[in-house]
């Protein structure tokens, strides 16, 4: 159930924890109630009623329905009431490109444990962008995706070109790295001319809201399209494990 | 599966996630390799060998055994390498007296939904110590617990005499309450003069890191006993679901 | 210079540290530029030129003047670009009812030390609210300060009512309080029964960031007013030593 | 005021806040009382009597003379009560390789401002360690920073040869960065083949509290020796600025 992203990277939930209904649940102690429902709750006479309505409801419902715990969960997310949303977890690994960690790992709410070169060598993998993606920009339309000033117009072939000078370099970073391995170089100073293509590897943790306040951050139009293929990847997670709070999360 | 605590609290288990194996699991991603097993690992040709060890062990593997994954928790746990303990997670549900909830939300790692009451009346559940605990410390060997200067030494019959005076002035301040709320003052103002031994409720959650952070704290000599209950109890759902962190911990 | 805040709490500045210039420098760390200068900035030849305008504005400043910093710390603001506000820093001691303290706690990005009734007998200090106050949400305009279903409504007189058991209730805990501490109960159990309107007292430390994000909830009209008038002065406090911060923030 | 650290890296203090008497006064809030003095504390008859003394100590005090707070600090600090520590705060600016960067961004309880490579062209500094660095652990006496299994032994002529390689590799990636920024690749993609020695600038800022931390992982002999340079630096402005809780960090 791995999701592939970018040329060598991937993705996967290693566990999740909690549901949408333990947020409303969460969210009820500051009411002293739990859990009432989803969907429009019916009084007992009527013909939608189901019996694993709590008595709660009952008390209040009529024919017309009452709105279930749909309406709390929106009102707690429209309003910020952010708490709640930290009583659901979810562990991922994910295997990117060291720029891409860079970036990530700014969120100082997540808990990180990341392959380490000091330990082990890390496997020669790189990333290479396609031509498709070197391109991406050329009209120019996102500032934080620009060029230098007086830059030349990329053209596919210069692209090209400059995707044969990586596989190069990249070769070439290779071979030094194990001639220094195997020279004797600690693997701690063995490794610092490694490119930050160069993939990695961790496992991140978090709590759903955290999880969101990344993906607000990583999902955005801004955000380096590289980061924005693990963030939409997480989003699959969390659309797939808490899928209420996901469909407020995206509106 | 409530354990009951002082005279109204309680303390329970809503979700716990993860495991010692998975602890392990993410401190390997630095040397790029998953959980092992526990217990000596034997080689293929053992008598003790089991099918299921991993192809990485059978190559290290003698028939004295190697030490299992215990060593590297131990390791971990030793060397203070905490962020492995980052990936199991812990959510629990417990009432208490509101002094204690302002022991416990000193603890800034964790998340917290507290019954408000702001929003619904507080329940006329209020905290009165046994002679017992009132006590516990006449010896005077714990500091922290200590008198004021000048005070008498406290005897039972002080002591029955102040639990007596505590039931009367809780029934006064739960009746000064009713009457306030009856008279239109608002919830957030008739609760003012309620006392912090009055039993509030929460759900708190955090990581297992933050977890033995708190009992460091909260279950050490000088914590106040009442705290320190809660603390218990929160180790015994530690040592039932991390066994191996447990006996970590309490060496 | 200390705020007077409510009958018998206050609010004062122990230090504060950075600027606004400080923010702008901190975000120049992504750019490899420092603080340039507020306002319009001129070049040399312009009548308003002045000469402390950094080289690397006079290249490009023209006699219409380029926008000044202010510009920067707006984008930097209004883009949600919080890491450089984390660059200023702000300690501030406060003395406020127990009730205003534990709404207060659960925001776990300050720092908190505060006087322990468990080392030192808390001063008779209690929170009567003014029947002004009692009775401002008497219209019912303000959900979140609402009385229960059924009350009556409140009047000046149930209000001054209300005043008159709150002050005797405060009075007899108190009296309690003293016999109890001079029959040798230990203080951190003598103090059980005090109320949440008692006055404590705390310093509390936070990068500007989290100071903002303080008042953000703080200073909404759903928060409790008796918070909403401490978290106006520090409100006051930023907008003296962080003005262009504050100017965006209360827009 | 800057520290020059490894070929091309520095560390400045851009603004420390608070004091070691500031620590004390945060601390004191939990009984009530301010910073008393430091050294010997002498009473009103005695010949060392000073009249600032506070009335507090004046009471206690006696001519064999009463502790100063040198003992409050020293309780504090012995016995973790680590929240008074959060009183006082440091904020540096820093320049080192992107290896060490990746180690110090792995403490989530700092501030940071890096310079981005996605806004501005990264300056062609990198980090090429001595002979005697590499050499260093030659003995294979710290594990954390051995070779891989069957490496030759590093002499100093393999050492040589290993820096001459960094030096080509180095030149021939800033080549090719400049290739690709004059090509038109957008400065997001045209730096990834850029090495983890390169170096970026940063601001960084914390708590005493969290600088402590950072240095009790980052001093070790276990860490690094790269970063452990950059952590001495911090440890020495901590030095001058905070000296009594220095002195019993390093103890």
């Amino acid at each position: 159930m791995k999701t592939q992203i970018l040329d060598h990277g991937y993705l996967k939930l290693i566990r999740s924890a909690g549901s949408d209904e333990d947020i409303i649940e969460a969210a009820r102690m500051s009411t002293d109630k739990g859990f009432l429902g989803w969907g429009p709750l019916h009084a007992p006479g009527c013909q939608q009623y189901r019996p694993s309505t709590p008595k709660a409801v009952h008390a209040k419902a009529c024919c017309d329905g009452i709105a279930g715990d749909e309406k709390l969960l929106k009102y707690l997310y429209d309003n910020k009431h952010a708490t709640p949303f930290e009583f659901a977890w979810m562990v991922i690994e994910v295997q990117a490109p060291i720029f891409v960690f860079r970036e990530w790992h700014r969120h100082r709410t997540q808990s990180y444990n990341e392959l380490s070169a000091r330990y082990t060598p890390l496997p020669d993998l790189n990333y290479i962008p396609t031509v498709e993606r070197l391109m991406m920009n050329a009209g120019g339309s996102n500032k934080q995706a620009g060029t230098i000033a007086g830059a030349n117009q990329l053209t596919p072939e210069l692209a090209e070109l400059h995707r044969r000078r990586l596989y190069d370099t990249y070769s070439e970073a290779e071979k030094i790295y194990q001639h220094a391995l195997a020279d004797g170089v600690p693997k701690e100073l063995a490794r610092i001319h490694l490119p930050v293509g160069r993939y990695s590897r961790m496992r991140a943790a978090a709590c759903l809201r955290n999880w969101l306040a990344f993906l607000t951050l990583r999902m955005a139009p801004g955000a380096q399209w590289e980061i924005r293929q693990y963030a939409n990847a997480v989003g699959e997670l969390i659309a797939e494990k808490f899928p209420r709070t996901w469909e407020l999360f995206v509106k």
